[in-house]
């Protein structure tokens, strides 16, 4: 394909993008929740852009999109690419989006030349990888990979709405979400395009980048509880403040994740109690995050870190508890499908550089039904989840080109294949 | 006066303790704010035990109780004791009740012995020093010393009340509250006894302590501003964690204190921002407190935590906001009226310790037309402001006898004045 085609291609995403970036709950910033009416509108239009391109196109129960672009021959096999529609509050317009309107831009080239490869190509649209409504991420593509907990069907929105009763209001039925499981037998993959939401590709000055794995993810809750008292009249080698013992910790937390490559650690959150101005903090309640894409590493600075909040409390009179809220493993992209999508950036003529991903995508999902690869595009100033969130015109048609490169040398594969 | 009839006298005190203690607002604990039902309930309670010490009683208009009880010549000077009956949410029983009736028993000793001084004694009972309603301390001994300020009848409090309102509701006159005020120059000075809300009598062993004066206080709002981002994509190095930046400064306040004698500084407060497990603070804000008994030293810690929260700032692409909210300078107790004090704890059996009052009390405002001089008593832990607050019978009882044994070298003074 000629770069001024994929420069008009990737023209038409950014204007999509505009487009999807104006069907909010909110006025003046965009939020769009799964299920929401913001939702029904976003997915009639894409369904109108799939139909236009010669897809055929069904919505799920819980709001998922599936557009199908047939493949030369029967009985062929099946690539999936795809991304998700939904939204955080407030958010940019690239995270999901784009990995939706360049799958359907691949496909608009594919159909523009008439051409039909050795493998049908499906468009996914997830209709909830943010979690936004129901705090519950991933509900799009747990049902497309058999992994949707029925008793998600009674989580509860802010109005009180259950998921079961915004399904049905949608128009779909919860009954029926386990028959929308995508077998994964007849699967080639799963390619996803996103946002880096980090600043390592600008960094390096490279447009796009292979995501070599979906870091694994430590939440912790660590507590101090010390003893409050009056910030007056307790002289300074009386106290027991919970405060300085938190911020002991979060200094350790900070310097561990700097001398280990690859991990990051993260203090996010601080209660404070009672949190008057003249009281020394008798508690503080602080929320960890640890990363890094190999779980060995990542436990094992979880173990260093619990140890030091151990040496802390002790030196200061303070006792520190440790409790795990959530530990997810890391998920490896696939080697192989991976390595084609190396190719094809070097194809395209940029080193083909792999990095981990912090940030979960719906590629963690669908590594439990087929192999997953995901393409990194450049974000500016690594920014995410904010209006500010943007990726250039020309790093979208770079994306797009290398995706498209991509199909080819999948192609050639799957017709080398016996 | 013999030690069992001062033994007598405190147990009356901490039983009265115990009244008090439960006059509250609240249900289960004791709230009592200024010009509240509770006040007014505790207000009767205390005027009858003043009358019943042959004490003439007035209330001003704000609600402060004023018990005289004569002098055995006219013309003479006036002596006043006292503190205040409000109280903090959640209170001991002792801080400021304490001294309005360790007043009242030594008014009940010289009334018991028909004795009157060579100057009149007055227990003054304030009705605000916690500023629990308003927000504003020392409602009640300004206006007794003149400092009331007109414009805080505008106040209101949590429901909406005006303070002027609560004024006229309690039966006061707010246009009436200048003429309230305490003419000085017939006073020989003023005396409060008061629970150290600290450990260092405890520390020392020591029943009672002279408080040398009454340490300034800095209140301070520091905000760090950084950059939010993903807890995931941003990489360690390429952090402006606000957070991280607050943990430094919050050590640093912590490590200037220890090395300052009679300094202490505590950052009571933290708001993080936008305060979610999964984005890396992006701005902290934090209560800064410091104090002590000399100005000068509290203004140098002061400046020197400015500059290293410049300095921490610098080295962190952090950026530090340094917003003074008030400036209190350190009340120095009166000299001579405290050696009088601290001789009559040496006659009395013990070692009269002085020692810096973190806290603010009424005589701060007290200074401003008379000579003051606190007394300290040791309380359990050095707690205050909570259910656990508590002094022992016999602190309570040594403490009377040192005010008794204060009156007596105070007449003896008056006697032999001029």
């Amino acid at each position: 394909m000629a770069p001024e085609a994929t420069a008009t291609a990737a023209a038409r995403v950014m204007a999509r993008l505009a487009v999807l970036g104006g069907i909010s709950e909110e006025a003046g910033r965009l939020t769009r929740p799964v299920l929401s009416e913001a939702m029904r509108r976003a997915n009639a239009v894409v369904v109108d852009w799939m139909r236009a391109a010669g897809m055929a196109v069904r919505q799920d129960n819980i709001g998922n999109l599936l557009g199908r672009y047939p493949a030369a021959r029967p009985a062929a096999r099946t690539l999936l690419l795809g991304s998700h529609l939904d939204t955080v509050r407030d958010a940019g317009r690239f995270d999901g989006p784009l990995g939706v309107l360049i799958g359907l831009a691949a496909v608009e080239v594919l159909a523009g030349q008439g051409t039909h490869l050795p493998f049908a190509v499906e468009v996914l649209a997830f209709a909830d990888e943010e979690g936004l409504r129901y705090h519950s991420a991933y509900l799009g593509s747990k049902v497309v990979a058999g992994r949707f907990d029925p008793s998600d069907l009674d989580l509860v929105d802010a109005d009180g709405i259950t998921l079961a009763a915004a399904i049905r209001a949608a128009g779909g039925d919860p009954g029926a979400l386990p028959g929308d499981r995508r077998a994964g037998d007849d699967l080639l993959g799963y390619c996803e395009v996103h946002i880096e939401q980090g600043p390592v590709l600008e960094a390096r000055d490279l447009p796009v980048g292979v995501v070599s794995a979906i870091a694994g993810q430590s939440r912790v809750e660590v507590t101090f509880a010390g003893q409050a008292g009056h910030a007056g009249t307790v002289p300074m080698a009386g106290r027991q403040d919970a405060l300085c013992a938190a911020a002991a910790f979060i200094l350790a937390v900070e310097a561990r994740a700097r001398q280990q490559a690859g991990l990051v650690a993260t203090v996010g959150q601080v209660a404070v109690q009672p949190g008057a101005s003249n009281v020394i903090p008798g508690q503080v309640v602080l929320s960890l995050d640890v990363r890094h894409a190999e779980d060995a590493r990542r436990r094992a600075a979880c173990r260093l870190l619990a140890a030091q909040a151990a040496r802390i409390g002790r030196a200061r009179g303070v006792t520190p508890t440790w409790r795990v809220l959530q530990e997810s493993p890391a998920v490896a992209c696939a080697p192989a499908l991976s390595g084609v999508l190396a190719d094809a950036v070097a194809a395209r003529g940029y080193p083909p550089l792999y990095l981990p991903s912090g940030a979960g995508h719906d590629a963690v999902v669908m590594a439990g039904i087929t192999p997953v690869a995901v393409l990194f595009v450049r974000c500016r100033g690594g920014l995410s989840h904010q209006p500010a969130e943007s990726a250039s015109p020309d790093d979208v048609a770079v994306a797009l080109a290398v995706l498209l490169a991509f199909l080819q040398l999948l192609a050639g594969q799957e017709t080398a294949a016996p």
